[in-house]
């Protein structure tokens, strides 16, 4: 019988590419007077409630949605949960 | 002695704020085929490292970072893992 499943997507920037808004909260952070703040990347955290047979498959749909639509694979990773 | 600390925060919309880009990232699935799926809330994932004296500094500063420029505390909540 089909349930729903709780996914939660974390889509990030790969290390390898620059993160201009992560600089620009860095430098943003500095003129409030926080020093010492470094590496800030800034990346999606997305919730959502889909129904399927089983867990597999929902972790499988996840894995496809993020392919062909949440995340851009060429320059994003992403990380899901599902319960 | 100061250590580095590594943040990972989250800033999500709070549950009674409407999102629509979680509207339309359900809008883009349902016409990619993915029925099913309700509730896409799309929220901020920062990472980031600080450098501070303790661990309750640590966090107490990135509480205030979030305060002033990383969520808005008026539409959005956010959670803060340190380690």
């Amino acid at each position: 019988m089909a349930q729903q499943y709780q996914a939660k997507i974390h889509v990030t920037l790969r290390p390898s590419v620059l993160d201009p808004a992560g600089v620009a909260v860095r430098s943003g952070l500095e003129k409030l007077g926080y020093g010492g703040v470094e590496g800030v990347r800034i990346g999606k955290y997305i919730e959502l409630t889909l129904t399927a047979e089983d867990l597999e498959t929902a972790r499988a749909q996840v894995d496809s949605m993020c392919d062909r639509l949440l995340a851009n694979p060429t320059i994003e990773n992403y990380h899901i949960d599902i319960a």
